[in-house]
């Protein structure tokens, strides 16, 4: 791109959205840089339109001077999704100035909200009404509901109310040609043509640019109770979940599993927290209970459940919070793994998903090959057994230099995993997303027919690539 | 097409399937006429491929003729989207010799089936197992789980549980160019790439052959209980849905809403049955609570959600059902308004759908509208008011010839009613699809924009426009 082409852009940028929101000097790190800090790009521009009228004449100036676009939220991707690469050439279109909510309405259930309102002050605007907007992650401070619906986040809630997908009932986008569709019907039914809604969620920005949505809300619930159990396998963690779907139902809004050395590294390295029933169980549990009547019937109905489970096996032993602060702590035990498990050292993550019914074989099989092929490799295994997702990470041995361990062992591991995962027909990014960091893996581990589907769809709809190229499909 | 290329065509599609799957005498008219008997096609021939491999054989065949194709499962829709157009040039692909249940897992909660198995077959062998598919629909005895999906079919569950595209975690499909795209992976979380399940989910035909699907599967409620409740008004309904979801919460499993006038149809054709309530009340509600721990619970938590309402002045009488028998009666009733409506007579039949919290403004406006441009029509008003779905439905003045009024007034108030709708941003088609029936409505009420990219979607999936062409979208 010549230096006019250059000139030409930036003006049009800047008559469309003012000098103020069009930045190309300075420190622009916060724009530039992913997340996890792989990777530092390089944008021609950052820009920040203030509405869908203006994001559209940021796609349009783009389009017509072919250079390609980078829709951003919040910045706290797992897969260098929304950052530039380092040529330098493509602008990064920031959400976060359109951050509004536009209308709760109570009586629909729905909330219409800007792309880049923060998840937490969505939470917030719909607790303050007292309805209850369930998506919770532990970005939620930061990340903005377009990037949750770009990339289709997960969380928590999922066993109960599914992904950030299944909470969206409509959407207003730019597409790549800079007209907008406006999709905020926020009808629970609507079959009039193909869905679109469903096909920009979780694109990640390379089919168009969402700048609006309409969520779902459901009423608060009366209680939440929060246990956590001993299990004696992941079998019998399978057949606790059985059991909590059979006697919490839809009040069943957490079910995650955490290894034994998972919580001796919280034990380690938080030696503050109280963590309970760790130390002769291979595995435990946090189960959430939320209940629409009242405290006691939650507690009654959860006691029911663990005798239950006791009583066949699946559990060896529980405790209740009995506060509120005592679940938190329970909950935080949890959310404490990450970083337990960076204190310990650097260490090779994964985010794959299974049916919840070949976990317990998958984990036995993946834990036994990388034992056998790389010897005193330890397994930090926890995640959202509900939905079948696991955070299957693998730290290097206690006595290696961990560094090297991972420069060396990562590509390795990573293919016996992924390989692995494959075989049980699972997925290699089951709530992250594709991003640029696996998209050469995405090459070798979705069908070809899928991906041809996928290329057709990109072409279609985005046929001068210019929107996030390279990101999900290779250019 | 030739004499000759019909020859070669028929030769490869008998060669695949075997002589005795590929009808082309006798009479076809359960393949050529649709379900409601308005077109009666004609097809070049009917197919009946008894598995995925031989449906690829058959859309290979007839892409190499330039030949194309109906998908068709029970041949129960509404409109007019299965059956062949009236040239003799299409190719009937029915799905119905594909019925087998692949497998059922318990602790996946999901089962994989072929997608000609009838709806029926998949609830019954689902609940054999203790297991509840909650997808529940009139034609429910005929239809076939590929054609729920590819019409994304609601029901009366759809308030707790989703249209079927909520059920479905996966999809197995043949595409335009007869490869097989496997997604039968049973996850709940998978994001990698674009979502192409729900795109083909609700395509009807129009992208590819579904062959088999993946479902949710959910506990069996411990009890169900049924009430029958009185409400002054469309405006309380809404409030007494608010206060059910909040009593109930995903107890909730069905909600509808019944008018006087259709209710007084049902007590006048079929005077055996007993119709609580309805003569002092303008609308009536069935209500629907499935518990999951008794039937004793069930009733407790529905007598205090309809002490509220009494109280709140949203509910004014009600019953609650005191055995199975009496809640089958109730349900009974409210299924048996399209019946009694025929009764009556001809009668012009809206699906719409509006946000909840804007029916009853809807409404009020609709029914002056008519009343003032029709003087003497009678408005037959009921549905799924917990998913904004109304069969908003006209009859003829009662003193009216009803043939020559709907000859002559169907237009009119088709295009008074979608107006209405298109100013609520309703849905024109809220669970029917659009099929050829509704598809210059379509182009009429939707976007442009969307349009558009539907369009653009067809041409990359399907450039020849052999798959079920001239449906949802015009040629």
């Amino acid at each position: 791109m010549t230096a006019t082409a250059h000139i030409t852009l930036l003006t049009a940028l800047r008559t469309a959205l003012g000098d103020a929101n069009v930045l190309t000097e300075g420190d622009l790190s916060a724009w530039e840089m992913d997340w996890r800090k792989r990777e530092q790009g390089r944008a021609l521009a950052v820009v920040r339109p203030g509405s869908t009228e203006e994001v559209a004449a940021v796609v349009k100036a783009c389009a017509a001077a072919g250079v390609s676009l980078v829709p951003q939220g919040g910045n706290t991707g797992m897969v260098v999704g929304s950052t530039p690469d380092a040529s330098g050439e493509q602008v990064v279109l920031s959400l976060t100035r359109m951050n509004k909510i536009r209308k709760l309405d109570g009586a629909n259930l729905t909330i219409t909200v800007d792309a880049g309102c923060v998840l937490q002050s969505v939470q917030e605007a719909c607790e303050a009404q007292g309805y209850l907007f369930p998506l919770s992650l532990a970005a939620e401070g930061s990340c903005t509901i377009g990037g949750n619906l770009g990339t289709n986040a997960g969380g928590t809630q999922v066993v109960r109310y599914g992904n950030t997908r299944e909470l969206c009932l409509g959407l207003e986008v730019v597409t790549a040609q800079g007209d907008v569709w406006d999709g905020l019907s926020g009808l629970r039914k609507d079959n009039t043509g193909y869905d679109l809604r469903h096909l920009f969620i979780g694109s990640e920005g390379t089919l168009g640019v969402i700048t609006g949505a309409i969520m779902k809300l459901y009423p608060m619930p009366a209680a939440q109770l929060t246990a956590f159990a001993a299990v004696p396998s992941l079998e019998a963690a399978v057949a606790l979940l059985g059991l909590a779907h059979q006697h919490l139902n839809a009040g069943l809004t957490g079910f995650e599993v955490m290894g034994q050395f998972a919580l001796g590294l919280v034990v380690k390295h938080f030696p503050q927290q109280r963590v309970p029933l760790w130390e002769t169980s291979p595995y435990c549990v946090v189960l959430e209970n939320s209940d629409n009547e009242s405290e006691a019937h939650a507690r009654e109905v959860f006691e029911r459940l663990l005798e239950a489970a006791l009583e066949q096996g699946c559990v060896t032993d529980a405790v209740v919070a009995e506060s509120m602060a005592q679940a938190k702590a329970l909950w935080h035990i949890r959310e404490s793994i990450p970083l337990a498990q960076a204190q310990e050292g650097l260490n090779i993550k994964h985010d794959v998903s299974i049916q919840v019914s070949a976990i317990p074989a998958f984990v036995r099989e993946a834990d036994a090959a990388l034992a056998l092929a790389f010897p005193g490799v330890r397994l930090v295994n926890y995640g959202h057994l509900g939905d079948g997702n696991l955070h299957y990470n693998v730290q290097a041995p206690e006595t290696a230099d961990a560094e090297a361990f991972l420069r060396d062992q990562e590509k390795p591991i990573n293919a016996l995993v992924y390989a692995l995962v494959g075989r049980y027909r699972g997925s290699i990014s089951a709530e992250h997303g594709i991003g640029s960091l696996k998209r050469e893996k995405l090459e070798e581990h979705k069908s070809p027919v899928a991906l041809g589907l996928m290329r057709a769809i990109k072409q279609a709809l985005d046929p001068h690539n210019l929107m996030n190229p390279g990101r999900v499909l290779k250019r």
